[in-house]
């Protein structure tokens, strides 16, 4: 593929610094979407930002912030790598609608309903059952429409996820998941929810997270391409692209801090068990940000055409933020 | 009656000052559970204690501190009134298991799992449908039981309410409201619910607030006592009290907090309407905490004997703390 490739993550969580930059950078990456948080209270979440600012001061040449949609063209320019802060759970806002817009105002681009849980928004996908958007989360994605906050619901609940596709005036995103039909899992997704996802003009991220992978790390390449042309079947060429759930030099206490929260006291293994407590082995052909052509030239092999696999890799994120970060 | 009846109101929120201590004390009114927050989270809620630290200091003549159920009967003995910390909305504890203990310890004795809306914990009576106590809400559950912190459900939908009194472990309350029954109101129980509080030790405090009551201000004080002698009936003379939802003196400011706390940007009415936006009109026979034996003597007129009327107006919550405020 031509150098001029818009490359975009959907999402990751690393323990950020230099070196990864490097990687992104050496990947190809234009824009990464960042967590920045996830069960993160506003001061909690000003003080992620804050350790971001200096991330942007110390490593100008590498990365730069994204304000908005033309910032990733001109990260592409500048050849540097943009960065998206988004949020996994509706912590960020605590229980005030305000919130949303004094977020959005500091760059937080995109925020998921729910994480696994039940929240004060929607339901999670580990719940026992989802009694859909909530008084408050109807409110809330009006709100985050106006704004131009993309709504996300990699972690939400069945009935939740295609409530909000209905109720969004924008389109949403399901920015790291797979489908169920490759690998049944309480974080992959129905095809039923995955046709309303693209039938709204939403967009599904594909996952490199080996719990969301049939066969876990020891999935292939040719694996995952064939899971991409059979959702793009699905949902049409438009509607997927890439979102890796990449987590690098993370140690347990995260893990155990995405799983956990201050919910429990008991120890929650979510998509692990307590044989399998640990971060998943990464994938042989997706170690870290530097194997993207890997999945570039995966999708060129299983028969994509340059054109689709342009759309895969970037410009269908492209176009969504383009018109999803706008406030109305 | 004789002037050793205990008389515990289970729920009053008002604008706290000497008067109104006063008031308290010439009703005979032993002890009040007191409101201290609404969706207050935690800083907030150290504020409002602190207020309250500020009462007990300048009003130590009038009220005291009720830090244990024997301090109900040493301000009894002390004739003044005992002042009992509650919550009407999971707010205090935000989303920290931690946070139970920790509040617990500066005596926030009871606590609601939810205020019409959906929490973290469970579901308000105000959304479209209720999918139970959550995975957060089931070891909350199991905290409060263990550090002997009461579970209220006054404000949480129906199937909510049932689940909570399952899991359990010790009896919990209705602190304030009625039986739909007696006037139908999405505040107000099931006699599903009333029947399954009855048969698990819980308990039921009758409310006063008009919205609750049959013709709302100009319900009369027969009609209410019949329908505490239909309720005794159904759950059992056990396992009924007063919880009088007194809001005394507070500004119309206050009532928009309860019902639109932080989360709504269009205005929330609550149990009231935009053509009936205000606090409701106080009932003729009950205009404040002085008017306590008029309750008194409307039960001995409807028929229940003495000791029916002494364990409505204060003993069956006495019980009931006796054993629900002690850690396990």
């Amino acid at each position: 593929m031509h150098s001029d490739l818009i490359v975009i993550d959907g999402l990751q969580y690393s323990n950020w610094d230099r070196t990864i930059f490097e990687q992104l950078h050496q990947g190809g990456v234009t824009m990464v979407h960042a967590t920045i948080v996830y069960h993160e209270q506003i001061r909690e979440t000003l003080l992620r930002i804050a350790e971001w600012n200096r991330h942007f001061e110390q490593s100008s040449d590498l990365i730069m912030p994204v304000k908005s949609a033309a910032d990733i063209r001109l990260a592409k320019q500048l050849g540097k790598v943009g960065i998206m802060f988004g949020a996994q759970n509706c912590s960020p806002i605590e229980d005030d609608i305000g919130m949303v817009e004094v977020m959005r105002e500091l760059n937080l681009m995109i925020m998921q309903l729910t994480y696994n849980n039940q929240s004060l928004l929607a339901c999670g996908c580990y719940e026992a059952e989802d009694s859909g958007v909530t008084r408050f989360g109807r409110q809330v994605i009006k709100e985050m429409n106006r704004v131009g906050m993309i709504v996300d619901m990699s972690h939400s609940a069945e009935r939740s996820t295609l409530e909000a596709i209905e109720i969004s005036e924008r389109p949403i995103v399901i920015s790291h998941a797979n489908p169920n039909t490759f690998h049944m899992a309480k974080r992959n997704k129905s095809d039923r929810v995955l046709k309303a996802l693209g039938a709204s003009g939403g967009l599904l991220g594909f996952s490199l997270y080996p719990f969301h992978l049939k066969n876990g790390s020891d999935c292939t390449l040719n694996e995952f391409c064939e899971m991409v042309a059979d959702t793009a079947e699905l949902m049409g060429v438009d509607h997927i692209g890439i979102g890796t759930d990449l987590c690098q030099e993370q140690p347990h206490s995260v893990l155990e801090w995405m799983r956990n929260g201050r919910w429990s006291k008991d120890t929650d293994y979510g998509e692990g068990s307590k044989a399998n407590a640990d971060w998943p082995k990464p994938l042989a052909w997706f170690r870290d940000s530097r194997d993207f052509p890997n999945i570039t030239n995966g999708l060129l092999a299983r028969g994509f055409s340059p054109p689709e696999v342009t759309k895969i890799m970037g410009q269908n994120w492209l176009n969504l933020l383009d018109d999803g970060l706008k406030a109305t």
